[in-house]
């Protein structure tokens, strides 16, 4: 999938859909859109930009319709989560280019998260599919399993489950399945061999992990994700978005450090982490009070040896 | 070697080292014994306890003598720095177990740092050995590599030059060697296969791996360490010890996280993450203005799942 090309390692910023979801300070349209050109000037072309979740409740994604068209002018790759079809017939009168869905990889999650069964998140992904299929064919539809490496309310999770619905998912019609350590729960052992499953079920086809440093885990399981296979990974700048379950807990894994993980492993990310410092600036400045993560941005990438291996 | 058995994993606390070199307020010889005692209690069995140093130049270190009878006291392993004949003797008038030299993996910064050569340097791993041999023979010699990963003066390090330095401290007599990422340079590619070079070099003895969080790579690093049969892992409480070419930057890399880390991929520590809060509370009321770092810390292990893999 040339959007998602399998030879090289793609970073998809989810700082303005994830880091979103519980921040205490909400940066205005304006503040989001410089974010995001200065983030796409930098280098970066994949962005979750928002969810199509009722204003009311979720004032920090009112604006997704705009953030679609902001990366439009920009010509990078939007995604935005949809949660259920009226979310998807929003997303499809929008030019987002991918569409969302959540899967939970446990039916204690699933019923308690979205009051619905694995079985029908699965089968809703199959209707989001359909409506696509009918009404937007550009549009890609890309399945999330959340929890999929613990779980907050079962613990453990089988990866052979995890499997199946990964399964289901692209039986359904789903053009890329994602997975994701949600609560920040996996080890880079957990990660590495869910990761090689994946990458025997998907075979030419990308998968993504979503990846949460809760536990100081989010690099080295990035790492173990690279070494079995995985392609994409998601990260936020600054690793914005908390954890609801671990107050004062560091949220997705940190952009900046994680280009600086794939360059060192040989994989080139096309991105300026000079550059990005300007996004966070903007993302800083439009959200005080919120605690923004990562090494490298403190320290820069090593002065005087080449880092980019490739 | 029984103090580090080939078939387990040893963390070794450096923070009463390497956690005060920079340190800002010094904490007094009461904190340190309770900071030891309470980290003694919650299973850690190796400690760098200081450093032979002019006590008028390096005040931290003033109390080595009383900080090794201390360790002695609670029968734990101790280990304190000898960088040249001086410390050695000083060293071998009291009851540490191991004494540790520092060579420089790199000429320029052998120089900078120590004002000799490597070559210089391993025949000081020599005559410290002798000294042992005549003196002390129930006392470890420890040659530890500084820069190993990358130089803050000669950027990129060989690693084969590493594995020569690695080889000749163990031909003049060294129990054990150490690679350092002294400041933080290299990601866990690098790590991986300098390990499985020492791995292949030392055989059935152990070696340490000594890594800065200054990147954000350290738990990355530690895990492509163990996974390339390094069993005997550096680190710090709460990440003490910044990086003096990194300011605001992390230290060593968190002790409470590769704890996690460890366990997670199957290696028991024998270590209660619980009680090393008692240590941290004790290490951060006696050094007031420190950053300590770590997830752990914040979030706790995995609240509903066996996070202990073995």
């Amino acid at each position: 999938m040339s959007v998602y090309p399998a030879d090289r390692v793609t970073l998809r910023e989810v700082g303005l859909r994830d880091g979103l979801q519980l921040a205490k300070a909400l940066p205005s349209t304006e503040a989001k859109r410089a974010w995001l050109a200065a983030e796409a000037k930098a280098g970066v072309r994949h962005f979750e930009v928002g969810s199509f979740l009722p204003a009311a409740r979720f004032p920090q994604f009112a604006d997704v319709d705009e953030m679609i068209a902001a990366a439009e002018a920009l010509d990078v790759h939007s995604a935005a989560l949809t949660l259920n079809e009226r979310g998807a017939e929003a997303a499809i009168r929008t030019d987002v280019r991918e569409m969302v869905c959540v899967v939970s990889a446990t039916e204690e999650h699933s019923q308690a998260n979205a009051r619905r069964s694995r079985d029908e998140a699965v089968a809703l992904v199959g209707r989001v599919v359909a409506m696509r299929d009918a009404e937007a064919p550009g549009k890609l539809v890309n399945a999330g399993l959340a929890m999929a490496l613990g779980c907050s309310l079962a613990g453990a999770v089988d990866p052979d489950e995890v499997l199946r619905l990964a399964g289901a998912c692209l039986e359904a019609g789903a053009d890329i399945v994602g997975i994701a350590d949600t609560v920040g729960f996996a080890g880079p052992r957990a990660v590495g061999r869910l990761c090689a499953g994946m990458t025997r079920l998907c075979g030419d086809r990308p998968y993504i992990i979503h990846l949460h440093d809760t536990r100081g885990m989010g690099v080295a399981n990035a790492a173990a994700a690279l070494d079995n296979g995985a392609r994409v990974i998601d990260a936020s700048l600054g690793g914005l978005g908390g954890c609801p379950f671990a107050p004062g807990a560091t949220g997705n894994v940190v952009f900046e450090d994680i280009v600086f993980l794939a360059e060192s492993m040989g994989f080139a990310t096309g991105i300026d982490l000079e550059a990005l410092r300007e996004a966070r600036a903007i993302a800083e400045g439009a959200m005080p009070g919120e605690v923004f993560h990562g090494a490298m941005h403190r320290a820069g990438p090593p002065p005087n040896m080449p880092w980019r291996a490739n």
